[in-house]
């Protein structure tokens, strides 16, 4: 029996971490044959260069896609994945993948849905099911109604997939592959790095050998003018507490340079002392760097997902992660200063460890995954199921 | 209080005779503003010239947005819809609606979706709901998910809206404004024309006024390559009834050469002499010219929705309208030739009048349509509702 | 020494017949390595398929390039065109060819030029320096002027080449390669073949095997709207003449369904006796066709190439080959029918054989050609000469 | 008689610098309408926001066209050309201006060419005729032989033009318009602003009262890899001399990041004390940094063209400026690091003021522009004057 051709498409740095065991469990797989597609603000600098981490982690990349239109709005949202439809249709042509894996909810995880699903061949959802609130949320479940086969990362979110009229023969709870690198690190979880020696990064050296925090906050799409207003709050909150902070800048979306001017011209002007800024970081260096803090702040969904495994305390601002499932780490709190200040306070006193979660998993995720792709029935004819 | 600008994007012929109406109520209600877009296969001349008639019809477009690419394959159909939602998000950004509203569930309608809530702008979509069973309602699927307001066309469309988990207050059961057509054609149902005088069309000079019947089959776009095989054991079954018959050309799809070939080789081959073919006719000829035939033959939507209002015995062949609620004037055959003959025989000897049935909107869609639009509230931000 | 890796852009039937002997000699290049694109309109069954032509021919495709936007009008060529830079760059980026042949002067060839150049690929134009007076012609000189390296078809295209400023050493007269094809079936000459039982085609079954003429006209895209007026005198003429006539549609262009309609919708009405239509032919058939023929009327390049090499009288129409050198074998007439009329029957009437003229080579531009690639400099830097 | 709608297309923000004074003029003019586009890094922050620029000078813009596609090399150069011409085809076809300038030889420069002439849009080019020597040269040339009319700056470029076959009815030498603000600044040639507070910048807060110079280097598109070297060997010279300096950030292209990427290292590691860096300046107010400097280090066209006029010491840099016309002000010099440092030393010496050399206009260009736009003939039909 020749070996399936699974082709997964990775447009941002923030998923190639969530499916990282994935790639691996299915490059190893016997029956497995694994095409990598690297696109979009994966394959940018100033997106973190996603690329170079796939490469030196030894993945082969069978096609690198450019499809991120310059624009700084959201009609060069639309006019990427536009651009990403047209190229990634390509690419699948000449590839000729018995099925493509299309990833979460970034905007332009769509455009891998039509490439694909238009063309018949079979289309596979990870993380369908999941609740955000916004444009997000709509084209996650728009590639539900795309997608052929679903391998979820929670029950709650199966049972959804489920309600959205999807056949329960083709919905698989999975887990998170994220969790399966939380779960590798939390073995040796003892910071074996010095971040600044090692990434480098701007601003203050700061002293962060007797406790730090680390914010990672992200604009909210559908608040694109205020990104700039809400990055600013949490800025002047954790200047202002004056505790060691690493802050990483923001991936790219509509609004990332609302954000990341917020902090450029915040850092100019104040020149924060306690805060110094990494662009981005391998992520089991990452989740170690979150084990030793005192919490995380800011809006990443690893504050949802791996910090519940690991059980640090997170302080989650405003509406992106609205409807996600949470552990007892999580507090949540609007944009305003004073309120993230309080909660920060708060977290940071949290007794220690807090108890982990395994709503998304318990570390095995990604060889599950391969194991569903290489015996599923790969199908790209389905009816709603009621 | 300034009018709500109303932006509704026509790609292909069938759409525009389907909504039609509610076009008209828009564009006299003293709330609203109409912006039409015409787009795609609706502006080519070998897709029946649908702009002409919109142009003549009067109304005024705002855009015209050429995005179809040739390729006669499933590719083209993927970077079609690419290309659209770059050219449509251009569209929208210069024409600042209130609302953009997409129709049904043709592939390029995503386009439309995706430029619409990808900047968002509050997306209507028409006629959501609804089972066919292949990439079609995948698309039609997808929109719902994508649209933030759902007009539908049934009861049972709009139960099916509400499971995919959309929020009752934002979902309408309009009818189908198809049907207003039909009702205003049906209080003067005389066949008012000489067909072939007033179209021309190719093919034999048929013998029509003793009886006759209407063929319209289109390609099923997940059957690509049989799309030549279904027509010709339709055009076998046809030809050999010897039954004067109208034949329509279909519209553009992937596989449309197919069948278009088909037709084509077989017409130069056989000259069947009792069938004569059209490209396309007014919609309101078209309904008249259904009410006085003897039946409908092929696959077209029209069979389940208007034949069911005006009582028109059709043969339905195939998976095309797989999953529709059908009234009693349909039967269901596969692509056998022999079940086409048998079938067809059976229909045209089916007592008439058939009872009308109102499943679909009773003629008044098209001025609710337009009411609704004027009252809803116009939001971009939802939530699934479970 | 690896061997060069020469990427050849074919993106219309034309292109091809034109361009075949070299394609051969490059593949069996000892020093060259063929990478073969085909793009644009010679994938496309309307317009004839060179596609399965090229394939019959035992060449094997590295990439096809869907670029076509459909929409009958200016609009779209450009269109295309800029799709057609987007496509191409990714196709060189993948092949990594060591210089990019472009042919001629069709308006999407400044696509390869263009994608070529601007990632500093050696770009070599094939038949630069020629004269036609329209959109043509500027493309074909903006293509010069991008391109590294020219090959040309004669010595008065050679000397215009130099006199744009390019380099001498890099500007080499080859003739033409579709001389090559003359040449090979110049020597048996005889009718070999039954057209209309080889290719079919539609209309009258005629007798031509007393004398017959062959027309093929192409739409002059300058003059768009004029296109079905065009073509309609020469239709009048040739039916009025009542010679028994092969004719050619044309191939893609704007204007290319006001030709195809004019054609189209005079063959219904008046049903041309002495008139079968065929779509396309062989090369080698047609150009045995041609030397078979009483004269070829029309606009092709075919008249001023290689019918001067092979002596076949002409009726060149038009101002489409305007400026372009021609042989003893051409009348050059205006768009009148009488003056048409009147010229055919002067060419019909001359005294056979007309003395050959080889200004566009003499049988060996595919060989030299090749030998070239495997030699030249393959430079991507230049500067204008004076 | 109706005004002449001339559609001007700026996609950078230093061809917005340069053609300002004819936009005025165009504006003003009682027989023409302007119709602004607006494109490409015009449009972009991280480029120097040229679009701000543009509506604080009081000018409307018809169409803003988001165009650059991100990728931080040459293939995504052409894509965002390709992806031009479609958008600019748009364009047009909704503005149906009378005519189109395209301006000088920046890559997207034809996309501008393509959607104007393939259209039968009679095409204006500025600033043909000059030479360069790498891809910028190409593309002049090529716009060159795409145009209709040209504009150009010297009797140097006319000459070059005509040899190029142009018919010298349709070229005309009206100087740069650059220097149209070049003589109107040195009518009051005194620095009456604080360039740092003004503009603010960053870097550190030198002592410019006594004497400075002025650092503008672009990357040199042939070259990418090596952008970022060369920028460090100005980098150090311009360090180790300690002179106070403004350096002005490099404009968009392929290694723009290689360039930027050079600079901002740099001022993270070495923190060179004598350097203040800034984004972007007025105009006006940079000709009045550069008068009252000691000179320029770099290879922008400005030190060719305005400091020429104005009689400011230039140190040209490398291969950028090329086989353009300069005047006594300009010492040309490799990029090794000694050179570089030898030659600002020699032209910090130099004794002023330099002589004035009127070689590209003497200040009334804008106007001549709009004057010939308004009474030349309007054609797009053209062919090679030989």
């Amino acid at each position: 029996m020749s070996m399936r051709k699974i082709c997964v498409v990775i447009t941002a740095r923030p998923s190639y971490s969530r499916i990282k065991t994935a790639l691996k469990a299915i490059k190893e797989h016997p029956k497995l044959q694994l095409q990598l597609v690297v696109a979009g603000s994966a394959l940018l600098g100033r997106y973190g260069n996603a690329v170079d981490y796939i490469e030196s982690d030894g993945f082969k990349i069978d096609a690198k896609v450019f499809m991120v239109l310059e624009g700084e709005n959201k009609t060069s949202m639309a006019k990427t994945t536009g651009l990403g439809v047209m190229e990634l249709a390509n690419t699948f042509y000449n590839l000729k993948p018995d099925a493509v894996v299309t990833i979460a909810d970034r905007f332009e995880t769509l455009a891998t849905s039509i490439a694909a699903s238009y063309q018949n061949i079979p289309l596979i959802h990870i993380q369908g099911g999941e609740v955000t609130g916004n444009i997000d949320e709509k084209v996650r479940h728009a590639n539900t109604k795309l997608a052929d086969i679903h391998l979820v990362a929670s029950e709650d979110a199966k049972e959804r997939v489920l309600k959205l009229g999807e056949d329960k023969d083709y919905v698989f709870n999975t887990g998170c592959p994220s969790i399966d690198i939380a779960f590798k690190v939390n073995q040796t979880p003892k910071l074996n790095f010095n971040p600044i020696e090692k990434y480098g990064g701007v601003g203050s050296n700061i002293n962060w050998q007797n406790g730090y925090i680390v914010v990672m906050q992200h604009p909210v799409t559908t608040e694109y003018t205020k990104a700039k207003e809400s990055v600013l709050s949490t800025l002047r909150a954790v200047h202002k507490l004056g505790i060691p902070t690493f802050w990483f800048w923001p991936n790219v979306d509509a609004g990332a340079d609302g954000t990341s001017n917020g902090i450029r011209s915040y850092r100019e002007i104040h020149k924060p002392r306690n805060i110094h800024f990494f662009k981005n970081m391998l992520p089991e260096d990452f989740l170690r760097l979150l084990i030793n803090s005192q919490c995380l702040v800011g809006n990443s969904s690893v504050g949802i997902r791996e910090c519940a495994y690991l059980g640090v305390p997170v302080v989650n601002i405003g509406t992106r992660q609205h409807g996600r499932a949470r552990g007892v780490n999580v507090i949540d709190v609007s944009y305003e200063e004073e309120a993230i200040e309080k909660a920060i306070v708060d977290r940071v006193k949290q007794k220690r460890p807090i108890i982990s979660d395994a709503i998304y998993g318990k570390g095995n995720s990604g060889e599950k995954i391969a194991d569903i792709l290489a015996e599923v029935e790969l199908r790209f004819h389905k009816t709603i199921s009621y």
